[in-house]
């Protein structure tokens, strides 16, 4: 049982959501799996930490034979925990989801599951986020739970580059259908807010966010365009957010400024 | 006074902070302003968006003569809002500050002032994220102010490349020792999180997050350097967050497999 890698699950649905269940029984026999994942759901999160109000976090006897706990936090929060105060040590691997809906393009901004990724590749931990594009409470994991085993299989075999976090995205078919996985790149795509404007019993306004998934990519090679022809899309997130590009510009351009 | 670009104003501190204030007088005269901010603090909120309660959104009166909003969503849901219900239009330039502690190096990922500047940017919107290294109340904003006021005006004259985001910190000086702006690239560096274990009086475990922020940059041009050497640092942000040299890596590396 020694040296065997130990792989911290987490996600932003909450540990009660069958996604995350998907994930534990698809990755088990691949090492020591520990789950510390929020108590309730933390969807549209973003990658919130929580700094005015104390955190709980209490062992739970969730699933058969996992190490595993709840925590009253944001996924950020959940794997800032398990690293301080359940495993006192780096995991070798992060998996958070499988989250019941989309964390393609954009949504990487906006996504829970995404920021505890992030979060773990920040401290040097590999990662991956992944979603299926089902947002259903029965949706049916098990092409996306085999993607999940491939990749996390093929990440503790290395070699690895520094802070890998991938964002994987799964399409809604059969597995007879499925295609396989693509690496892609983001596309450029973002959500057309409309608001529901209603008013209360008072008479007072209030709004629900409703919105249009937008994609303004037209080039090749992007993930929506890849889950549009049935493959699970693998894209390379980053965590040095400084537009280079943009930076080459000003340096020229804003000369004489700064 | 027609023809006055339309300056989007919001922070993450509320609207009653005293640094919302400071970049409203700082800029009003280079544009019509308008304010929509959240109605309480929400430092640490990163990218959250609200989806499963309501937003409420009212007008108040707090700055002289300044059309002014809050709103009780997070900083992206305050521009969502302001673009939807009380502009109806893309500002010209969104400013999100002065925010009341620093935002640079990987801070810009938990900044609930990085997401508002970052939704605009989403949408087309040019935007600054300003922050001063003092997270004190009465901070003094003099010159922090005053680069708000000359990037704007700058930004404003155009021409802008697409998408352009800047995050901003200014260091806390004097105006006489302050040594001016500069355009970086984001430090590597992070928190290194403690929790400060407690019990509370009915014997439950509780945890507050507490963290030393630790720079592992050692190259120059570092945002954090420049902020140490008495500069304003300019970091252009990117919304594409795909790790292009990592997907290179992969590409190659796991040809075999995917």
């Amino acid at each position: 049982m020694k040296d065997r890698p130990v792989i911290l699950i987490t996600n932003d649905d909450s540990i009660n959501a069958p996604g995350i269940r998907a994930l534990v029984e698809a990755v088990r026999e691949l090492g020591q799996v520990v789950v510390v994942a929020p108590d309730s759901p933390q969807s549209g999160m973003g990658h919130a930490i929580t700094i005015g109000d104390p955190l709980r976090l209490d062992k739970v006897d969730v699933f058969d034979g996992i190490d595993s706990w709840q925590c009253s936090g944001t996924p950020a929060d959940c794997v800032k925990l398990a690293r301080d105060k359940v495993l006192h040590r780096k995991p070798d691997i992060c998996l958070s989801g499988i989250n019941h809906g989309a964390n393609h393009s954009i949504n990487v901004i906006y996504s829970g599951t995404m920021s505890a990724a992030m979060e773990a590749a920040i401290e040097g931990i590999p990662s991956i986020g992944i979603s299926l594009l089902d947002f259903k409470f029965e949706a049916d994991f098990e092409v996306s739970a085999n993607v999940a085993y491939e990749l996390t299989k093929r990440m503790l075999a290395g070699p690895m580059p520094d802070h890998m976090l991938l964002n994987v995205n799964v399409p809604i078919v059969r597995p007879a259908d499925f295609k396989g996985m693509k690496i892609c790149r983001q596309a450029y795509a973002k959500w057309a807010e409309e608001f529901d404007h209603r008013v209360d019993p008072r008479g007072k306004d209030y709004y629900w966010m409703t919105g249009k998934f937008m994609n303004m990519d037209k080039n090749p090679g992007s993930d929506v365009e890849a889950l549009k022809a049935g493959y699970a899309s693998i894209v390379p997130i980053t965590i040095d957010f400084t537009n280079m590009r943009m930076k080459e510009w000003m340096e020229k351009e804003w000369k004489d400024f700064v």
